[in-house]
């Protein structure tokens, strides 16, 4: 060691740009096969899409065009009708890694890292080397600005190959066109389709066109018109804020006094409460927070534990909404029955975040195989890495035997069962760039943990109940299979047209009857229902018919939401035993929609007790 | 849209410092629960310890001290013996993230990424606030430099809070001292003592001595004096180099023409394969590299594809080897059959890699529950994300019905089973900078793929024969029940002692006896071990004794190869029907150290036909 080797190895360092970085190791952004690196890119275009137009208060009209321009390279091109981009940013924003808007907004958004399209760009650049297109126009009395950038991965800066303006028929909006090597692959839900449908449904307001390499052409039509609620940007909430943050908002804070600074730099903390804080602190709440060190810093956290402090507010979240979540399990699986739930507001080193879930089961699930998961984050469909997501964790760790549903040591749950697990969250804590798995946040887990053990122990309770009841079930089956039968021959004797049997096996069995009859009349149709409660005791329930159709002349009006494509139609009814009541209202629809037009849903009334309708018990407000 | 909006937005742009981003998305760098942030920080500091040691060719000997300095809060110091750091450079390597000395070098190493031990630093002084300690001398005629450095989060550039000179007793060394929120946990996989141990296994050259909280010291002693090959660095492999990769070695070259670029720029180029590659790219050899554009780069790719190159060498990687593999497995868990391979050097983006993997099958593994995965990269084990992992996505795509061994569908094969993957690389593509869990990239599943396999077929191919041998078994098994019965009882009533009742047993069942006797005599003993081949067909094996004890005056002399902390002392014997030898030996060991002498170990005759050794089946070299 006499002539030190630290100095040959010391003319190895060097700094690293994040571009070279990234480059090197472009697998971390989630392009590491060709099918992926497809998604990806398109993932990150129509997040930003999505996000801009949220922004700007747009209805999102999205066009993603796909095409095969050599054996293995194809083309992705991405519009939106956003509010587009101003010239002088365009090169940062797309060919500028770590750079964007939204990184340090206390605010639910897609994208959070300023890092995925231009990620996209560099993955582009990097395998067919050619530069990423832009066209953004701003407005309708502003041009429209044509960029060819590519990144200089030395130095992570844009290099302007073409800045042009050019005609563009849109009045406001972006298109991104990439040339990259991928492929496009279908039939699983590991692709753009699945990944673009899972988005529309649980983004009911964007408009979503897929342009497929053979130029086959998808629409995932808009479900409503009404913009979801906007996140507002918020103050961090202290709860579980870290001692680092906490220190850097203090040396950098113009207040002057530590109580005024509590108050306004956090969310949740009035006069009242930053007074509590001070004391449990024993800081004199006049003190220059500038002057306060790391052991102050300290003290203030644990106050922060002690003294009590609201729950953060969800301005600054948009959850799914359990309506919606049950929506779109019953779309997707003709389960026998479906929960689903939303949690109150939680936090993550002053995170705040709400999970969402929904369980469904039976019907015509798979019964062999693990439960299919459905993951989201901030309303975007996590597709990859379900082994690294908190929440496959999370569910792996539940003992769901308990709940009567099979679990191999240590693995996901087994059977007819899929769930679905939305997190919203003003910062989502993944595990990588790329975006596809949520990081083991304690805080995080434990929500999911309380949300899908709610879900199970109703699963659990609808299976016993299934139990109990299937002698009653057989007696149903033997007449229903009979009855018909009878009444088909009689009818048949007597050469007339075969009754609706349903009334009688109401009666004989006790059910609440709803009956639907539609009598068809070229394109307006008048729809009949009755309800009758056969039961022993007085009925209270919710009867819903959803379907694609608005109701004209309804006698009693129905209360109306609009859920994905379909409306909600719901009457609130009431039927002492024995009593009867006819709802009517008018449709517009084809003959052969008619036919297509889904059995009325009865929401508190159970299955078991239900003649002519679907029963469901969604559990919707008991969350929480 | 007539005040556009864009301008609104615009405002908020910005560009992120790499540091602000993991400040904020530390949860990527490893550090998302308490336990796994104090594991992430000892593996980053440890692999630097071991890469700089190798580096310098210095046998490592690394210290790591954990105290818990708070209620959760922890003080870690990691020391080592390595070359030092010079002192301009203490700050950057410590307090800059992306910054290092690896990350452009084509050659093995466990830091690639120059993200490591900054990660370490920037997460301590968020949760502590307080900032790094340092201690480097590179050599003995220099000076300690001490420093106290935090990372300015704004600028990614390291802060000095202390520079000064100071005694240190070490001739050469570093020490690094960090403050964190963080818990220490005892007693499963996910810890630091099993990393370290882990570690200790595939890197028999180093010392590690961990202090753990509460005093206790444990020592993983250096197996072996030898350091492990070296890993050269080489040139980039041209098989499956990237576009953009090409396009930059094109642009920077100094070469001024294309054959001599192709030479001196890639590995396992030489003059006639240049010419080669010129003429299947229809590109003139004399051609200016400069010169050549986007189009000209995809026809030499397509060309690299098309000319025969030789494989990558694998001077630029280090295996661990199919012995030490064996010994790893063998040392923790007492299996029925254990079976390991190394695959031949692969190419992943101009990357080498070397895929290695090791089974161990039956014994006293866990009968019920998945198999047990044990994952390393580049002699580190990874412990966290195992489902995030190539190597697990690999395993679980395997059909393992058809060898013999359960998987519930889509998931890890259960039963009494583990698996142990390393997977050697210049450039190991991992899903993020916690570098816990490997890409889904083609080429090296596909390699993972083959060695498992491999592996599956040898062990289906034990299960079948172990069945097959069942009844011989069974007739062995009552012999040796009731032979040595007699044979007491005789001897009681002739007041003999009891005779080693072996001999017979491999006579009556046609057996290879191994007999081994240990002739006490003070501190120095005489081995003999008899070996007869009872068996009808002329048998050839190879005899091993693993023990810790070296062998005075053998006859004949054994072939010795150590194996981590012990020897393999080794003789090839073949005998004839009938015939018999002896092999003798001294050693040198405490009474106590006698009784827990191994039994001999026999490779090549099959455990049914062995009696008085340990059957092995290692298949070492049959794989590539």
């Amino acid at each position: 060691m006499e002539d030190p080797l630290a100095w040959e190895l010391a003319k190895r360092q060097e700094s690293i740009s994040i571009a070279e970085f990234f480059e090197k190791n472009r697998q971390i952004l989630g392009f590491d096969s060709q099918p992926r690196s497809l998604i990806t890119s398109v993932k990150e275009a129509v997040d930003n899409a999505l996000d801009a137009c949220e922004e700007a208060g747009i209805l999102p009209d999205i066009l993603i065009f796909v095409e095969q321009s050599g054996r293995d390279t194809i083309t992705l091109i991405v519009e939106d009708n956003g509010p587009g981009i101003v010239r002088r940013q365009i090169p940062c924003v797309f060919a500028k890694l770590l750079y964007g808007s939204r990184f340090h907004a206390v605010k639910q958004s897609r994208g959070q890292q300023g890092i995925g399209i231009s990620a996209a760009v560099l993955y582009s650049q990097i395998t067919s080397g050619r530069p990423v297109r832009i066209i953004s126009k701003i407005g309708k009395d502003h041009p429209a600005h044509y960029f060819e950038l590519i990144i200089n991965t030395k130095t992570n800066e844009p290099e302007i190959l073409k800045d042009e303006e050019i005609e563009w028929d849109r009045l406001h909006g972006t298109r991104v066109e990439l040339e990259m090597e991928a492929s496009y692959v279908r039939g699983r839900r590991q692709s753009v389709y699945e990944y673009l449908r899972e988005t529309a449904i649980v983004n009911p307001h964007a408009r979503i066109t897929l342009v497929e390499p053979d130029g086959n052409e998808i629409l995932f039509e808009r479900a409503s018109e009404e913009m979801p609620v906007a996140a507002r940007e918020v103050l961090p909430h202290p709860h579980g804020i870290e001692l680092g943050t906490l220190m850097k908002m203090l040396r950098y804070t113009e207040r002057e006094r530590l109580a005024p600074f509590l108050r306004y730099s956090f969310s949740k903390i009035g006069l009242h409460t930053a007074g509590e804080i001070c004391k449990a602190a024993g800081i004199d709440p006049k003190t220059d927070p500038h002057t306060l060190g790391v052991d102050d810093a300290k003290r203030l956290i644990k106050a922060f534990k002690r003294v009590k402090i609201m729950a953060p507010s969800t301005d600054s979240l948009s959850p799914i909404g359990e309506e919606l979540i049950y929506k779109g399990l019953r779309k997707e699986h003709t389960a026998d029955y479906i929960t689903t739930i939303t949690r109150t507001p939680s936090v993550h080193s002053g995170h705040p975040f709400v999970v969402e879930a929904g369980i469904a089961y039976g019907g015509s699930l798979r019964k062999d195989g693990p439960a299919k998961i459905l993951r989201f984050a901030n309303r975007v469909p996590l597709l990859y890495q379900q082994g690294a997501c908190a929440i496959t964790h999370t569910i792996e760790r539940i003992r769901w035997r308990q709940y009567g549903i099979d679990q191999p040591p240590g693995s996901l749950p087994t059977g007819p069962i899929v769930i679905l697990v939305h997190i919203a969250s003003t910062h989502t804590p993944f595990t990588s760039e790329s975006k596809e798995a949520i990081a083991d946040v304690p805080e995080i887990m434990s929500e999911i943990d309380l949300a899908i053990k709610e879900l199970a122990r109703r699963v659990s309770a609808y299976l016993s109940k299934e139990k109990t009841l299937n002698l009653r079930r057989e007696k149903e089956v033997i007449i229903k299979r009979i009855l018909p039968q009878l009444a088909t021959k009689t009818a048949q004797i007597l050469e007339l047209p075969t009754p609706d049997i349903n009334p009688v096996i109401a009666k004989i069995m006790g059910n609440v009857l709803v009956k639907r009859e539609i009598h068809e009349d070229g394109e307006v149709h008048r729809v009949i229902m009755e309800v009758e409660n056969n039961t022993e005791r007085t009925q209270e329930f919710t009867l819903h018919e959803i379907h694609e159709h608005p109701v004209y002349n309804p006698s009693p009006a129905p209360k109306t939401t609009p859920i994905g494509s379909e409306y909600n139609h719901q009457w609130r009814i009431t039927l002492k035993p024995g009593e009867k009541r006819a709802i009517l209202y008018d449709l517009q629809a084809m003959p052969d929609e008619l036919k297509k037009l889904p059995p009325p849903i009865v929401e508190g009334v159970g299955k078991e007790l239900l003649t002519g309708a679907e029963a469901i018990d969604r559990g919707v407000g008991d969350g929480g």
